[in-house]
């Protein structure tokens, strides 16, 4: 499983409704008005949507608190990590990461060179300051996937300097920010950079990773070259319309802020209890857990039976089969994940 | 104006509803048991697609008629256009022609070679002979935008044959199929072939510009480089879920066949009377039609001022300013277009 979410590979293995804890979404699903909001738009399909997406650019703008002109737009985030990365001709990126900082720019035949993160996943800032050279691109997850940490404000100051020192650029990749604490905030630090991209969404936080709608901030000049490079139409009506209702819905928000910070709480509570697994600190709402025992094979297997489906954590760069992701869910799927782990360690070792 | 459709452009010129003749979109707008299969499937939304469409992909192989691992899927036709035009180095392509032919490849850095037509818009064999060579991609619009002109299919057939001979590789554009009386379906011509991609696609026909679904037939070789060179998750969840709903509309589909066939038969009547023009016989739910007085800009400023949007085709490769194309849409509309042709050519000139 190269992505979380291919519930549809799997579903022959459990009867009935299995809980995704592969795919990392908002428990609380999406914004309660957005349905109404899409049926009263519904004509709008008939059109085209605006080739230059000037009504959507002007409520992220609001959202993301810069001028519409820094906002670029993506048929999801994953459009703009590949639009961006494909101007570069050689790639920079600590892992482990989310697999497609790798995959999109070696498509475009770029090179892509991957820097080992230390221990507990922090970054290593000098192995990036002897490596990065005029005219790369250096890719952060902020937070990671599938570590769960964000990057600390001062390292990430540090990190930019040295970008524009070296006459590299910089995309950071915020598609959980919301989920996050907040401490800083990135588009704030740069907002004169030029040489800066940041990526957010609205498929986790705003539980839409079906609507397919990608966002970010980057310099004028950049967006000037980013919109010619994506395809014309790159988003669709309804994730054109939804940006309106989704982005103003303060009272989603903050509930949802609350919610995963209860949440996050109670599952690294549990989840420390369990003596056969090391489970990462996350600013998140996944846990990235090293298995003590036992393989991401076995427990894949044994919460599938029980109608749980988690990430295998091998398949990102640098983790072996000892790894596994999860998501913080409600806390009735959270509390029969855990009782479901507890009975995994207590049968099997 | 690059694109049709940019009627938010031209909103402050006219108060009230301006009349879109600029995209080619079906008028019958889309299949009528639309809205309620969306709504229905609503909460979709909150996973992601399937990564491997596989659901989608055997609906569009049942509509098309080929095998699902055929078939492949893109955010729109341009899209396919864009992956496919990307894998190769030099494109070849008669002109006018639809512009992201041009564009799409030049952004990848590729050579682009403009072959210009015949006079009344044919394609010209014997340069296409003399000028491709291995490793080319010959890209053809099938019926042809903005000529609206269908390839004959012995030429389509001797054409495709020089391509294999040569070790091209061929795309052709079908968007505008459906609007067309049925002669030959290529992908029956072509079922066997290991050089041709054929591209169809919701936008036009369906009357779902909006939704981005553009579908494609190509042989297993390409669908699986294809598939890796697409972003993941290319295809939203309500086009997705659409599919099922508008491809076995068949009282949908034929309806629409009639009212074109009896619409474009009125149009091509009335405009035939207007002897300040020329319009260019179409297979196709529009028409290109040649100023022989004036320029597109001020019929283009006249017809405004009526609330009536139409395409200036001096932006299309080859085409001077005395260009224009109007869609075929609802009866009253095309008959309000003919009255203010009249009218224009009667005031003007």
């Amino acid at each position: 499983m190269k992505h979380g979410g291919d519930l549809l590979s799997y579903q022959h293995k459990f009867e009935g409704q299995i809980i995704d804890f592969s795919s990392n979404i908002n428990p609380l699903g999406y914004p309660s008005g957005l349905k109404q909001v899409i049926i009263d738009n519904f004509d709008k399909l008939i059109e085209y949507p605006d080739i230059n997406y000037r009504s959507l650019k002007k409520i992220v703008a609001a959202y993301l608190g810069c001028d519409d002109d820094n906002v670029i737009v993506g048929n999801g985030a994953v459009d703009i990590i590949d639009n961006i990365s494909g101007g570069f001709d050689r790639i920079v990126v600590p892992v482990p990461c989310f697999g497609e900082y790798i995959d999109r720019p070696k498509l475009h035949n770029k090179q892509v060179i991957m820097l080992p993160m230390l221990e507990d996943f922090i970054i290593d800032v000098i192995k990036i300051e002897q490596t990065l050279i005029s005219g790369d691109l250096l890719i952060l997850g902020n937070p990671n996937n599938p570590t769960g940490k964000r990057i600390d404000k001062e390292v990430l100051i540090a990190l930019h300097s040295l970008v524009i020192e070296r006459c590299a650029f910089l995309l950071i990749d915020e598609a959980f920010f919301e989920f996050c604490k907040f401490d800083y905030d990135s588009i704030e630090l740069f907002r004169h950079s030029e040489a800066v991209c940041i990526i957010r969404a609205a498929t986790k936080f705003f539980a839409l990773p079906g609507i397919r709608l990608g966002y970010g901030f980057t310099s004028k000049t950049m967006t000037i070259k980013y919109n010619k490079k994506a395809i014309p139409w790159n988003i669709n009506t309804f994730a054109d319309t939804a940006a309106a209702n989704i982005l103003r819905d303060n009272e989603f928000i903050s509930r949802s802020k609350e919610y995963i910070r209860k949440q996050r709480s109670f599952m690294m509570t549990e989840l420390k209890k369990i003596k056969e697994i090391h489970s990462y600190d996350t600013h998140c709402n996944f846990i990235l857990i090293k298995l003590l025992k036992g393989s991401e094979e076995d427990i894949f297997e044994f919460l599938l039976s029980k109608g749980i489906m988690i990430r295998k954590a091998s398949s990102f760069e640098m983790l072996d089969t000892s790894y596994i992701r999860i998501a913080i869910k409600s806390e009735n799927e959270n509390m029969k994940l855990i009782g479901c782990l507890e009975e995994y360690f207590l049968k099997e070792f």
